[in-house]
């Protein structure tokens, strides 16, 4: 006899996070979404918005009342902007809910670096002490036991699975780390912009935030705590033309003596139990488009023997791995459920 | 317990339409794929050609030995070119093979019209006399009994799912149809032309093979079956610069006075139970963007009362409601599963 | 001794079109823009807006003071929403100024047709009187003499190219003409707006304001003129996910028995002189990438036999002959410039 | 009294280089092209493969002669395969005609560094003394004085231009440069090849040839002068979908103590004479969008103070400044024109 699903709420759910999240869990088994919030399409079906979401007929968007939507629900996906995300996770988590944070609140485990980077106060320090970054290649354990996942960003989701093996292992030195990362245009979230019109994004490529992003200081958060030692990077994000993915160029100087060979064995064995992740073989590079629409981080590894430089470059989808994907697979491991329920799809290629 | 699964060859597996049945069939719970051919890519993984489809790690394209893939298989998607199919469908037939065909040699029951657009006699007349035109919400009852589909091609999907209920209905004229469409690029297959190369197809549109298209006669074939008269249409295919998707703009004159809400309804009627159709709102208008890789076909209806003429709009994927999705969708039917088995996946959007 | 050049002011100037034409004038030698306005974007300098348009960094946006710009211009384009442009044109229009208006204030002679579809009244019937449809192929005699010209919509430029051969001619019947468009995203203008943002656009492709559009009334207004009667189409337009280009795709029901060849010679014979306008040989067919940046109207002909249709399809940069430089070209024709001043480069492809 | 025009040939003009050669010399008044070759195209015209350069009606593809050649052209833009152009551009160079080479054949002044990294030989070393490398911000009054121009290639332009400043002034250190540059599809030339067919490319993104880009040696050669002592580099390129443009961000460590607006003020003093290089303002960034279709190299530069990183990024097209439109500067200079002939139209945005 099947368990009864899950009762899962999506707050925030009118953005492309929202909306992905409703797409993932439409073939998830073991789950009932039983409540989108919006408060600017409250009263709209999801099908208004998004006729993909045809499945959602029965849904409709309902603004945010947390004390309400936990007597319907069990399971949170929190897509609300950082600063709105704060209480209306507290209030749910001490509810007793399991709850997964999209938004960048509880990601950051020192308020005080959350307040210099996002200016703002952080106003629930209680409950940012019990959460756990949900990154599952690295912190699967307290992920299993907690209640509360602060969902990774998606640029430092592509960033620290890239660095994390060759940093772990003495491989590189933490110092001097780059990352260059390019993101397709849903990162932007769905908004009416004139810079992320279709005009000023097609045919064109630029960089932005150089140097200022918000998901420097997460990435160099959990990098230092891999390194044992404070971490300090350059980090550059670019605006592709495209849909969907992140590639994250990243460019780390060797702590010793290696070969591309060697430094791919450290990266295969390190994620070899990993269902997410697929270290190409050499010669192969990622795409973007082979990841597309899945929760899978595909990487490659090479030795630049001239400089000494280990150029790691990391393929995700920025709205799967980078955000609802990898929520929903935080969700099956805080469930205890197989971890590729509902995300087992290959990609939708060309 | 479950049934043993159905042994699937597919072959010319290394095209588009190829690629689209293995990202399919991946999901489809009845299924077993037991090989994949192709002559240039004989010996590799389908890994190699597309990355996203690692679950096939464990196959290699054979050369195509339709005697050997006999012993193998039990159920047969046929993605070859035109002329090549037709003697490797002829065979799999006759020893028993249930077959699906997505190449044209099985489409046009009047051999004449085949050759006359072909440019290539027809072979193997008897077993064409055997195959059923597997657009299952016109010939579903005889797709059911059928040992041989001719999978409809991309462009006859759209418009004569587009056309079909006006004129069964006479609401529409059989005279003066006109079939506008845009196709995305992979329509033309994974090939190296310069015509299809990304610079000479990005940023531009443009309109090809008008009036000669080969995809008429089929077009014409089905309405003529409808309008139990001889249909003659005008048809012009254009190249859009995106990898899925048609749409297709119809323009039909009325045949007795009408409305929007009335030609709507006859629309909404002759669909209500087909899995796949959907007919939309007034006011709402397709987009293949909410139809990518999915196997639905998304329609608007409106009258121009001005001049009497009737507007219909529809949009699939040609890879997959217009080619791997409708042939899946016909092995549903061919073989008793459940129709929507491996096809109820969301559109990945943006 | 070179003469003093033409003094200009772009009214409307922060979109695209009021770009465009900064970009055309900035190669044209018998003109100087001496001033640039825009509401929104009053105090900034273009260049902020359009880093591309650097040559224009001595100038800033002014608000809209048609008295004032009447001391510092001598000739005007007008590139302000419709109705807003009704008494900026016809107080510069009473000044004696010479004027191209490119909104659709002028351009429908019976203000009751403008009436009925633009859903406001025409306050300026008398200067209505005075403009002269500005589409220099058909009226290039009468837009010499005047002081008002109306800048043709983007549509009805490549619509009405491509079928007045025909009608004048008497090849082409008047009656169920269908004018099937797909315009680039640049065509929605410079805005902010969810529906034309990045990803909403990309890889996508739909029709939209079908059987409605407020190019009809412009492109039959013409047509009966040239078929002196009235003529009723069907015209529906598309979005198409690139930045510039209309590509027209028209059918036509011949009124006499003819072919291809000859309704070529008609259609060359009809442009044979015309500056801008390029009929292809049989075989080619129109790109819109072969006319992006440029003034040209490509256009194939094509007699479909077997329905004794004939489809002819037309390319243009809405941008520029449809827009901007179709106005730069208004303005030559009526100083007396060569007509091909400033318009004179090769499109940019790839 | 005009002059006579100089008489231009152009070798190799049947890809994107040669076709934007003749694209930016059809609005250069002191050139008159009078031979155009291809091997593959040779018979045809160039509007049978460009339909935008309807100008060269006149012309049709020549095999390449250079004897026959040399007779009616004294200036040759070469723009061959590299290995083919060594002895075609040594046989007219000794015959005293002035050459640009856009190949890579005369760009590595070090033979044997050109033989380990095109692996073949070079067998024109003495010419090869002879040519300076065409960068003209750096080499203007060598290029002035001789008759071969190697034109830089595509990446070490924009890298190189990125980086000069601050190593020449000693801002940077020559120590651990990384170059990160993205591509459109153009760079890769028109060709048939399936990788960079629409569908592989379009939606995609993908980093290519890393560590051991042919374009490697040529940055370097060039930092090493700068630096007078030898310079190694990271450099990765990428495949962006766009048609035209490259943004390089460079990562340069500081080699004192400096600020964003110190080193602002380095950039604008280095080139505060040059017609084609924009130093931006702080706070903005460039966006190849802004210089498609120009010979204009826009540049931003920021210091992260966290890790005293210097971050430049340089935005080209790689048609333009990146070959054709640098081919053409280099004319100017060798000839005595104004540097900005035939050079000096904005950018087609959008």
């Amino acid at each position: 006899m099947p368990n009864e699903p899950l009762k899962v709420a999506i707050c925030g759910a009118s953005g492309y996070a929202g909306a992905e999240l409703m797409r993932i869990l439409s073939g998830h088994p073991e789950v009932e979404v039983v409540s989108v919030t919006s408060e600017r399409s409250s009263g709209k079906s999801p099908v208004e918005l998004y006729p993909h979401l045809n499945k959602y007929a029965y849904l409709s968007y309902e603004p945010l009342a947390p004390d309400i939507l936990a007597e319907k629900a069990d399971f949170f996906f929190m897509a609300l902007p950082h600063k709105t995300s704060q209480p209306a996770v507290a209030l749910l988590y001490k509810e007793g809910k399991k709850v997964v944070d999209l938004s960048a609140d509880f990601r950051l485990s020192d308020p005080l670096v959350y307040e210099r980077w996002y200016k703002t106060p952080h106003n629930h320090r209680e409950v940012l002490r019990k959460a756990v970054y949900g990154l599952p290649e690295l912190h699967r354990a307290k992920i299993k036991k907690t209640g509360l996942v602060a969902n990774p960003g998606c640029y430092p989701t592509g960033a620290i699975l890239g660095i994390y093996p060759a940093l772990k292992s003495g491989l590189a030195s933490p110092e001097g780390i780059i990352v260059d990362s390019k993101s397709g245009a849903s990162g932007a979230g769905r908004q009416a912009d004139i810079r992320f019109s279709f005009c000023e994004v097609n045919e064109g490529f630029r960089a932005y935030s150089v140097a200022s992003h918000r998901h420097t200081p997460e990435i160099e958060q959990e990098l230092s705590a891999i390194a044992k030692k404070k971490v300090t990077i350059n980090f550059t994000p670019h605006l592709l033309p495209v849909n969907r993915g992140i590639l994250s160029t990243i460019y780390l100087k060797t702590a010793k003596k290696t070969s591309t060979e060697n430094a791919l064995g450290v990266y295969k064995k390190a994620y070899r139990s990993e269902p997410f992740i697929r270290v190409l073989d050499p010669g192969a590079l990622p795409d973007i488009s082979a990841v597309r629409g899945t929760n899978r981080c595909d990487m490659a590894i090479k030795l630049d023997e001239r400089t000494q430089t280990l150029i790691v470059i990391t393929a995700i989808d920025n709205l799967v791995k980078g955000a609802a994907g990898q929520a929903v697979h935080n969700m099956n491991i805080m469930m205890g459920f197989p971890e590729e329920t509902g995300l087992d799809q290959p990609a939708v290629f060309p």
